[in-house]
Order: structure tokens, then sequence, then C-alpha cells
């Protein structure tokens, strides 16, 4: 049998094909070269250590490149139709000649290890626009690691000319907050029956939200759209809103038949002008930009930490005798230093 | 002039006065002797290292005596009336014959170099009763720290006898979320008018509690109590309870006439039975002893680590090009790293 194994060969050409010149990936890439923005994507993706300083040269380069688009988060849980709004959403944008890239964070990728979200065929028309780009999400890596990718990704598709980034992911664990950092706009998408709805929905969820957009208010769900419009209403006057001097709105819209996505473009507009004009578009990237440095420092702070041998070794005991009230804090944390320091 | 100053006598005073042996701490404090007990939160409070090792003997060998009571937290915008809720609430509870221990979490005390809370002087009557003892809010330190010391003083105060413990904070900052950390049940305490009220707390302050009540609820306030308490009803109802199997209830009180307040200890009752027989109550301290282990470590691994020298030396360099997107994060996390361990 020949030594080098399906597997083995195939591993050597994605070694390879990551291995392409930062220069060329550059070049491709601010030409509009898609294949190029892949690769630059799966280099920023790359956990190996040697692509890490190809990776933050590439990023260095980019940058200049970058921030001149409009970033927008849409969190829903599943069965909301995220993709079908996305789908209708990003080729109203296309027509107006915008360039569209969809990314997606996916909180389940890292514990199913498979992703529910970004897959191009459930996008298929939107996915064969010349002026999109969607990518998968991720499928490897903690949270934190995917978003902190999904963070250097958005740099990528500006800098390859996309305008407006949309950013999705599931309203069920901590992903949106996540995607609510790193985006200008964050939409709520929802179903009819705001009661039930919210029962389903992770608490808090809604009081992130930029507007709140209820979906499928089409046919015999129409009069239900319209009364759980109001019951949203109702529910955000006593919110507070998520941006200074924005009211956030909800409005209705139907993905499939494609009413009520123009309204949607509008208030996402009407929000870019104001933040812009007072100056809180450019305070919140550079105050996304600072959270986003701490959050990385404390992750690999922590990850050193925890991933010390002697400390892996300590924490179950230690974390049950906590538990059970049977050694006090102070204690434990300081026997998890001392193991550190190698006391 | 003699060499011992003023200054220095009061100094080595108050160094003699918590160089009390941790054996006569104990043995007073487990005897309940109140003077005991505010030396052995003094033992607990202090930063300087050569307590860390007496206070964490003490506390492991209170441990034992800890647990048993019934930790309440109190939240409420300033002037909702805490102080006289407090004072009313634990006479009540004083005189049926419980012991009742007040401690506060105080987020201004750092900024401010004041304390707003915990002021015995403003509870004369609660603080003049034989069953109660109140802390004055530690007035150093950062939130972390005051937060963590206030989490080990509860388990001195269980250990002297105090079967419940009142801590209180304002719901303006973090430290609501810190005093939920640590407590069974958590209130929220308002003024008539939920909108207005709204404005002014926090998001999600709302979110956290197992009980709003409405306080001032007397004379020609009443009618107007009433109705805020059917908006707070409504609120409640779209918001997913804080704790499951639990309604969060909005009652209506007056502090001052002391109407109402017997209904709060009995929903507090019947809520630490339903938890308690349902497992929850365990479950829910144990998570807490175990989210309270990791706080603790990470921010013991940021201090560390954002005090080191070469780090303070380069943040503020570092920050400001990654606010201005002239540098990638990750490149910025790196160099940190790399002062970090001295590369």
């Amino acid at each position: 049998m020949n030594p080098m194994t399906e597997e083995v060969r195939k591993k050597f050409i994605r070694q390879k094909s990551t291995e392409t010149s930062v220069d060329a990936i550059i070049e491709g890439l601010l030409s509009g070269d898609r294949t190029m923005l892949s690769r630059a994507i799966t280099l920023i993706e790359s956990n190996a250590s040697r692509h890490q300083k190809p990776s933050e040269e590439m990023l260095q380069r980019l940058l200049p490149y970058s921030g001149d688009s409009i970033r927008i988060g849409i969190t829903g849980v599943p069965g909301a139709g995220k993709s079908t709004f996305i789908e209708s959403f990003g080729l109203l944008l296309c027509h107006k000649g915008h360039r569209v890239a969809v990314l997606a964070v996916d909180p389940s990728s890292t514990l199913h290890g498979g992703s529910i979200l970004g897959d191009k065929t459930r996008m298929e028309r939107l996915a064969n626009h010349p002026n999109a780009f969607i990518r998968p999400s991720p499928s490897g890596g903690t949270l934190g690691g995917v978003h902190r990718k999904t963070r250097e990704t958005i740099i990528a598709c500006e800098a390859a000319g996309y305008d407006i980034l949309l950013i999705e992911t599931v309203g069920v664990g901590q992903s949106e907050v996540v995607v609510k950092s790193m985006v200008d706009f964050f939409m709520l998408l929802v179903l009819t029956g705001a009661g039930d709805e919210l029962q389903g929905m992770k608490k808090g969820v809604m009081e992130l939200a930029d507007a709140v957009i209820i979906n499928k208010a089409d046919g015999g769900n129409l009069e239900l759209a319209k009364k759980t419009q109001k019951e949203y209403k109702q529910i955000l006057h006593f919110l507070q809103p998520t941006t200074k001097g924005w009211t956030t709105p909800a409005l209705t819209c139907s993905a499939l038949y494609e009413e009520g996505i123009d309204q949607v473009w509008e208030m996402i507009q009407r929000y870019m002008k104001m933040t812009k004009d007072s100056g809180l578009l450019l305070e919140k990237r550079k105050m996304q930009a600072k959270e986003w440095l701490y959050a990385q420092v404390k992750e690999q702070l922590e990850s050193a930490f925890f991933g010390n041998e002697k400390v892996e070794k300590l924490v179950p005991g230690i974390e049950k005798k906590v538990m059970n009230e049977e050694m006090p804090v102070a204690k434990a944390s300081r026997l998890l230093f001392d193991a550190f320091y190698g006391k």
C-alpha cells in the first residue's frame, strides 16, 4: 500500500493550500478574489502556531482597508426563519448594488461537532449571487475562539470590498452577547406569539436588540403577527433602549414573500445615519475593539492557568470541596496559584 | 517630640487588635460574642499578607458552623427606601426570635472613598436590638475584593449564630449581580411609577429579582402603588422567572408604617420551603460556591497580569492602537503576553 494514505494526502494538500504567501492572499483579496478571501479566513481560523505570525501580518496590512461597512447582527431562536430572512434581505441588498458577506457564530458547532448555521445550501439563491459571500461557521474551537476569529474575519471581508456584513447566531446561549459586541446594529428575529416565544428565549436577549423583527407575517398568520407586534412594543416600552437616543422598534415582515424587508433596511439606514452623525458609531466601534482586546487577553490567561498540568490535576478535588463547603474559597484559590507558580 | 506619633500609635493599636489569636476569635464568635465577630470580619477584610493564612485557617474552622441561614439580597435605586425597609423587616424578624445580620456591598465606597450604605446610624432601632448585627460596608478595595470579603463575612456571621442575613446593595452597577450570586433570595425594592423608575434602573436588574417590592405604599401614595404593582406584574409576566418553578411576585408594602412587611416574610418562607424541598437551594449554593471560586481565581489572574510592570507600561499605547484600528487584536494580545513572560 502506498505510504501516503488518503487522509495524509488530504492533510498535505490542506496544509499546502493555507501556505499561499501572505502577499498573494492580500493582493487577491483586495482585488475581490473570493478564493483568496476564503484562504485568508482559513489562515485566520487556523490554530497552527506557524500560522499565527502570517495571520497577524496579514491582518495588520488589511486593517487600513477595513471598517467601511455596516455590521449587522441577527439572532433568533431556531425556527424563527433566520436563513430565509438573511436570504431575502441579502438579495435585496445585492440588487441595490451592495456587496454582502454572511458570517455565522454558532455555539452548537463546538458541542455537536457539526454546524447548524451558515450552510450555503440553505441560502442557495444568495450564495449564487455574484455580490454575496457566504462563509459557513467554523466547526472547531471554543466559543471564544470562534468569536475571536469571526471578528477578524470581518476585517478580511471588509478589505475584500464587502460593505454589508450579516452575522448570524442563535439566541440560546452566550453567542448573542458575543455577536452584539462586534456589530453596529443587532436584530432579534421572532415568530408570532410573544408570550410563548419569550419562554424559550434566553433572558436578556431582547434587551440587546436594536430592533425586534416579527417574521412570517403573511397569510393566515398576519393578524397574529400584528398582535405580537403590539405585545413586543409594550414590552420594549418598559425596557431601556440598548442604544442611546434610539427607540427600539418592533417591525413585521415576511421573509418568504419578501414583504417588509425594505422597511427593515430603511430602519437600519436611519440608525446608521443617526449614530454616524452623533459620533456614537465611532465611539461604539472603539469600545468594541477595546473590549475585544481585553476579552482575548483574559481568555488566553485563563487557558494558560487552567491548562497548566498541576492546576488541572488539583481542580476537580478542590472544586468538590468548595462546593460541599469543606474548604474556604480563599484557601482553594491560594492552593491553585501555589500549584501554578510551582510552589 | 516622642518618636511614636499619634498616627503610628493608632496604627500600632490597630495592628495589635487584629492580632488576637484565631483560637480566641473562633471561641468568642461561636459563643455569640459580637466583638469577636467584628474582629473576625476585620481579619477577613484585611489586605495584609500576614493575615492571609490566619484568615484562611479561621474560615476553614468556621465553615462547619455556617450555611444554616436564609441569605437575602436587597437592591433598589437610591431613594427607594432600602434602609427603612431593612430596619422594619429586620425588627420584625428579631421580634420573631431570629438573629439578623445586615451586610452591605457598596460599589460607591471605592469610588468616593466613603460609604453610602450600611451606616449604623441610619438604622438606629435595629442596631440597638440585641438580636441584630449591622456591619458597615468595607470602605476600601475593588468591588471584586469587597464582594469576596462579603461572601466570607457571611460565613463568619452564620457561625456566630445569625440565621438571617440581609445583604444590601444599590442597583446601579455590577454590584447587584455580585450580591445575587451570594444569596438565596434576591429582592428588588422600587418606588411607585414603574415607567419612570425603570428609566433609572440598570437594564437586567429586574430579571435578577425573585420578588419586586413596591415600597411607600401608604397615604396618598397608595393608589399609585397599586397601579405600579399592576404595571410590574405585567412586565414580570413577560420575563422568565429567575428561579425555576417560582413565579416572581410584585408586592406592595410600607416600610415606614410597617405594613405588608409580614407578607414579604411569608413569601420568602414559601420560597425557602419550595427550594429546600426540591433540592434547588442546595444545588444553587453549590453552584454559587463554584462560581465564586472561579471568579476569584480569574480576578487574581487578571490583577497579576495587568499589574505586571512591563504589561502596565505597554497597555496604554497598545490599547490606543487597537481602538484606532491601527493594530489587530491578535497582535496586541501577543505583544502583551510577550511582555508578561519577559520575552
